[in-house]
């Protein structure tokens, strides 16, 4: 039924899909009618001006849709974005289509200037700013509701008439970023601008991350080695280890801040200016007039948020965390049981029966970390916030709370109460290890092992003698469209978070985890980085300046280790034997040595600039330029006076 | 030999004077010539536009200017510095001269659009911005050398041919803000907004500031007062008192930077872009090209400037610290003496003697501050920073360090060494009422009683019954000319800074610091203002968002003063009859709940948010109308093609 409509050029030949929409089987014809017909109108009709192409399926069914743009198009759509590109005096700029002549590599008939990834995150980001005129419903559903400006794709999805949007892969491209990335066995960096360009900076930045900390990560496994090796135990070797880790772990943080400058000052983000926000899609209220915009939209009374926030979910995550103690309370139970039942009754039985309890205990810390996700996310989005940035900041710090306990919570009980240093190491060796094999087979193996049999499946239903590059449309649609969504870098961080804390709050009694954190981060890189080019939908480009949340929550954590490894050096019976008289001198030792520590930690954060020096002139320059400018804006009017 | 020249009005009766220019006695003629005629000439022609009078003063002698501008001038001269003003419908924004008559009480002949604050600021604006173009020198002074886009203003400055520039008074506003400020005795808040229409937004928020204080300490107070009635000496009632005085220094912090974005939003500074910042005066160096402007200008060495500072200004500060430290001991050293001798030879010479020594270290500590002040001030400017900013963080660091132990270490080391309540209590209360009496006196009544005899002896000279709103702007200059130059608000922050030191670091054993603190402050608003308006030349308004670096000092104080006032509890008999059986038990009591403490603190800081939600609000919607504008303006492109 739809033809190709197109205003700014309408030659078969030029159309690129980049953007899959997949609607519901059995919408209404007049619905699709209308919402093809928004999508490739005039922008001055309200319309997004993309190109739209339906896709015959084998089965007949008509109701996938490929969306392309007009090169010319895509240029104006990457002003509206505000994306940021190198010019020739290499200056990162906003782009604007009137100084296009100005950026390096521009040129009309170079197709590649914008980068596939940034032509797909344009077209999602006008496809979701395509807005409701006078339409009071969406036509053929008139249980739809819309309201002018409500974002049309938005209400197609909360409906269901929309299943999915998302952009294709280049199998091309894909194929030689697998081949830099992972394809072959290698020392050396990721290849980091090329995955930017694939996936967009927020997955970049994650994988930038996780090979710094690998890289940061081996001064603290190399010096941890000996301490195995050699099995020492001296006060004064721990001490220096325990100070090291302490403050390179600021150094780390630190550095972190400025190397992501770097990047992202390179790759345009940095500098982009960030765009207002739209209502997450679930925001919900009574229809108002918003006070920041003057547009009617759905609006929700703050303090009944708050309300919200303080009566129901602090209270409730209060709850969460006190049961998990209380199971955590019931495992040390259920192990001094066990214990006592081999004492009295020595079998080969009995002995099996010690690891029960904590067999028991982590797969109940699993099942319990999985509900209490559920619960969080179903919390907070009840909260009904209306910003997704909020919703994901809130919903970050529940979930980071709670795993924070749930995992740590029976390491600090053996440290601080029952001051069982050999548990302890044994606790967290087990913990760590097991929690990073288990990781990784249920993030990336097994759920490439299943999308690998999907597809063989699906390629012998449609023709078993293609190879990966000849695919036509229609099949890598068929087999992309039934990939698992990536739902953001939200667990890895996540992983990286409690790895580090394994790492840095009992560092001094187990100076061997950094080595393995090293070892599971080689491997990580690896099967994330297959995880996303295997196993998953590709995900659309989100632009990112940061690591935003994670930052604090690494450095928080950072200081909670300071406390953590001041009391386990206080507590080791070498440093107790320096003070034979008087407990007191000890422990007002340790605690001005922990204020010490956390006032040098707290002045080098601030005496280490978050900006390399060259970052800071660029930034520097640009901002003088737009002064310059408008100064000579206000002269030259001042002359024609 | 100079007449008001103008190009855009030349009428003689529009001239206002605004800002005094005083030149050397005896400059040549052909500078004055040259630099008046800079003064007046064309923006295009790279002169000022400004109006410039010669004053001809009572001994005939030429060297005063007064320099005012035209309505018009103004104007524009607003919108080149950035001023932000109301607007009709009471939204802030960047005052421009093509949408003027959008603003509020805006009218072609309405003169007071602009505050005289703002046109004297204007002013100095365009007099520093006056640049060298082709000039390799000041004409009639050959070794006075200028290179182009070097400002003018601050050449004759440092070379010493301009020996000031001051803005005026105005004699009928001043008398009617002094009436309102402290005119008369009354309970109420100050008229920050006057303040600020005459003094500037930096001066008005430092009296906002210290009224908003004093205001915070009263509940302090309150809760203060019956300790010292009752003699309440319960651990339980101390213990509440600190707790309360900690988390209530956190929240008054909190909520001074909510109160200053208020005041800060009303008066358009909060929406002022930052100016880009020329280097300060005193900045020198070899000619280069700054890599950020791309102009000629001194180009110093980074890495020189951090070689200074870690090498030789911090080496200097920890050795003056050390220095003070000896100073604290042998102190300690005279009044063992003294005590010893007391003892022997009971007599009234000798009980007088007990006194001597904490005279002598009042003395020295008092000298040692100033010079070192003298000290950080010439390391610093030795340290050759280019921004006027960085040169004042440095200073402001330098000074701050060793005033802080200057004036609290004899009290920490009663505290912690010498474990003697008693002792601490009485010094912090001789310290703090000897340093407040001490302060207000040598502040504000000296310099006021000595300025209000020079102005009746030179009123006597000049004509004896003129009142003072009779006099003759000559008269006025004469007299205005000789004040002293009010150096900023340091001084005036610093003295806050101590007593919130005296007032919070010790507050468990000390409560009724905070009634001292209140009652100084009130009497500190009004001999401050009676400074202001009396004592000094009135100084140029500077545009200020916030009150900088201090919020960073008053919260660092805060911080510390947990510290303490745990140790403090911890250490009292009280307490320590509550764990009879084990020391341990009290020291990880108080470790624990001081880390509790902190954390509640860090907690709350992020919590409570920096802006009130309307002033959110605002910002966002100011935000949201330029992203706006920028699309409009990206769409109409669109729609031409």
């Amino acid at each position: 039924v739809v033809e190709s409509w197109s205003f700014l050029d309408t030659v078969e030949s030029n159309f690129r899909p980049l953007v899959v929409i997949e609607l519901a089987k059995g919408t209404k014809e007049e619905t699709i009618e209308w919402f093809t017909k928004r999508i490739v109108d005039k922008k001055a009709n309200g319309g997004a001006q993309l190109l739209i192409k339906p896709l015959l399926m084998e089965d007949g069914v008509e109701n996938i849709y490929l969306v392309g743009a007009s090169h010319l198009r895509l240029l104006l759509g990457a002003e509206t974005v505000g994306l940021v590109k190198e010019c020739s005096d290499n200056s990162m700029r906003a782009f604007t289509y009137s100084s296009r002549k100005t950026f390096k590599d521009f040129a009309d008939d170079n197709h590649n200037f914008l980068t596939m990834a940034e032509c797909q995150y344009i077209i999602k980001h006008e496809l979701e700013n395509l807005r409701a005129k006078n339409e009071k419903m969406i036509p053929g559903y008139p249980q739809v509701k819309l309201y002018p400006g409500k974002s049309i794709v938005r209400r197609l999805l909360t409906s269901g008439i929309l299943v999915q949007i998302f952009p294709l892969h280049d199998r091309e491209e894909l194929k030689k970023l697998r081949h830099s990335w992972y394809g072959r066995v290698k020392v050396g960096y990721q290849p980091l601008d090329d995955i930017r360009c694939y996936f967009g900076e927020t997955i970049a930045l994650y994988f930038g991350f996780l090979e710094y900390f690998t890289f940061a990560l081996i001064p603290m496994a190399v010096i941890g080695i000996p301490y195995y090796v050699f099995a020492w135990e001296d006060y004064d070797k721990y001490v220096m280890f325990a100070t090291f880790n302490l403050l390179w772990s600021t150094v780390i943080l630190e550095v972190w801040k400025r190397i992501c400058a770097i990047l992202t000052y390179r790759w345009g983000t940095l500098l982009m200016k960030r765009q207002f926000e739209e209502p997450r899609p679930g925001f919900h209220g009574v229809l108002g007039i918003n006070p920041v915009t003057g547009r009617e939209e759905p609006v929700y009374s703050s303090l009944k948020r708050q309300l919200r926030i303080y009566l129901v979910s602090l209270p409730f995550v209060c709850l969460c965390l006190y049961f998990s103690l209380y199971v955590m309370m019931i495992y040390f139970d259920l192990e001094q049981w066990a214990l006592d039942y081999h004492k009295e009754n020595e079998s080969n039985v009995s002995s099996l029966m010690l690891y029960v309890p904590s067999i028991i205990y982590a797969v109940v810390i699993e099942i319990m970390n999985r509900i209490y996700r559920y619960a969080a996310e179903f919390l907070t989005s009840w909260e009904n916030h209306r910003l997704e940035s909020s919703y994901q900041n809130h919903l970050i710090l529940k979930v980071l709370v709670f795993n924070f306990l749930n995992c740590f919570a029976s390491l600090f009980y053996i440290a601080f109460v029952l001051f069982d240093m050999k548990l302890l190491r044994q606790s967290l060796a087990t913990l760590l290890i097991t929690s990073q094999i288990l990781n990784q087979f249920a993030e990336s193996l097994l759920p490439y092992w299943l999308q690998k049999r999907y597809n063989r499946r699906m390629k012998k239903r449609m023709c078993s003698q293609k190879t990966d590059r000849d695919l036509s449309i229609a099949e890598q649609v068929t087999l992309e469209k039934e990939m698992g969504t990536y739902l953001g870098t939200f667990d890895d961080y996540l992983e990286l978070f409690l790895q580090f804390g394994y790492v840095s709050l009992f560092s001094c009694v187990y100076p061997l985890a950094a080595v393995f954190a090293v070892l599971n981060n080689i491997t990580e890189i690896y099967s994330d980085a297959l995880k996303m080019c295997r196993v998953y939908k590709r995900p659309f480009a989100e632009p990112a300046a940061n690591i935003g949340v994670w930052q604090l929550a690494f450095e928080t954590m950072s200081v909670i280790s300071v406390v953590t490894n001041c009391i386990l050096i206080g507590m080791s019976p070498q440093v107790d034997a320096l003070f034979p008289d008087s407990k007191m001198d000890l422990v007002l030792t340790v605690a001005l040595v922990e204020h010490l520590l956390l006032a040098i930690k707290f002045i080098m954060a601030f005496v280490i600039p978050d900006k390399p020096r060259d970052i800071q002139m660029k930034l520097a320059k640009l901002e003088f330029e737009s002064l310059e400018a408008l100064k000579r804006q206000v002269r030259s009017f001042q002359m024609q006076l």
